[in-house]
């Protein structure tokens, strides 16, 4: 089965290989059954540890929209989302989301992501990033103050 | 026990909620015992759902060293790095990190990381975005040309 907003996504995960701008990943977000903004990895172009082909699209549309949240539309990936892209997903909230590669695909040409799920859910004191908590009480301010706001953009 | 770095991540999150620009959550990323980089939530002041205060830190401190690595950094953040934020901590790759608040006090006011990082454990039948793959085939051509590709920047 071919579906022409993935052979879109596929289309620019092959074309990224050649032009070098970072990993062989592309992504589209539809809209009303069009493209509404199209996105492939640029870590290395842009020296951004982010700019994963799904974020580069999510932040493209989200500018043409003017909008931080993606309601309604769809997103086809030429990979499953790695835990990063998927947790930017959730936050933008699009209706559905289309992958074609598995994490197990891009762990086989030397993308962590199966690695980094793994760390996702481990406890914070056995990840291999160490994590330490200081000043939490301190921290509690901001939170009191936001609470206490009043009309703030909730999101 | 106060420390300087988290202090200012601190601060950074209560001006923010003053600013309006989005979430009470501030963040920096320290080298060499210096600050080299700062954050604030903005997801709504640029519409982007991405702008969390870590991310917006590490893509100006990777921006300041023209790299997609922050090897031998710090980041210091006023809440414990939501599901995005600790994958885009994990690409990125510092040497460590150091939280104030946590994921239970950003769900207390509002904020879903901690729902988050329980879709992401989930298999993917069984999360609430449904999740769809498409075309598994076509799009191995990508990773294809990605093994063969000479020279390569490997991240």
């Amino acid at each position: 089965m071919t579906n022409s907003f993935m052979q879109r996504a596929i289309d620019l995960s092959i074309e990224n290989v050649q032009k070098s701008n970072g990993g062989p990943f592309g992504a589209v977000v539809v809209k009303d059954n069009r493209i509404l903004a199209e996105g492939t990895n640029s870590v290395v172009k842009r020296s951004d540890p982010t700019a994963h082909a799904e974020i580069v699209a999510v932040r493209e549309a989200c500018r043409k929209l003017n909008s931080f949240q993606l309601t309604g539309c769809e997103i086809y990936s030429s990979c499953e989302p790695c835990p990063m892209c998927l947790a930017a997903l959730y936050w933008a909230r699009p209706a559905k989301i289309f992958y074609a590669g598995t994490r197990n695909d891009a762990a086989e040409i030397g993308f962590d992501d199966t690695y980094i799920y793994a760390q996702l859910m481990l406890p914070v004191e056995r990840r291999a990033i160490p994590m330490k908590q200081l000043m939490r009480d301190q921290a509690q301010e901001a939170y009191r103050r936001w609470k206490a706001k009043p009309n703030k953009k909730q999101y």
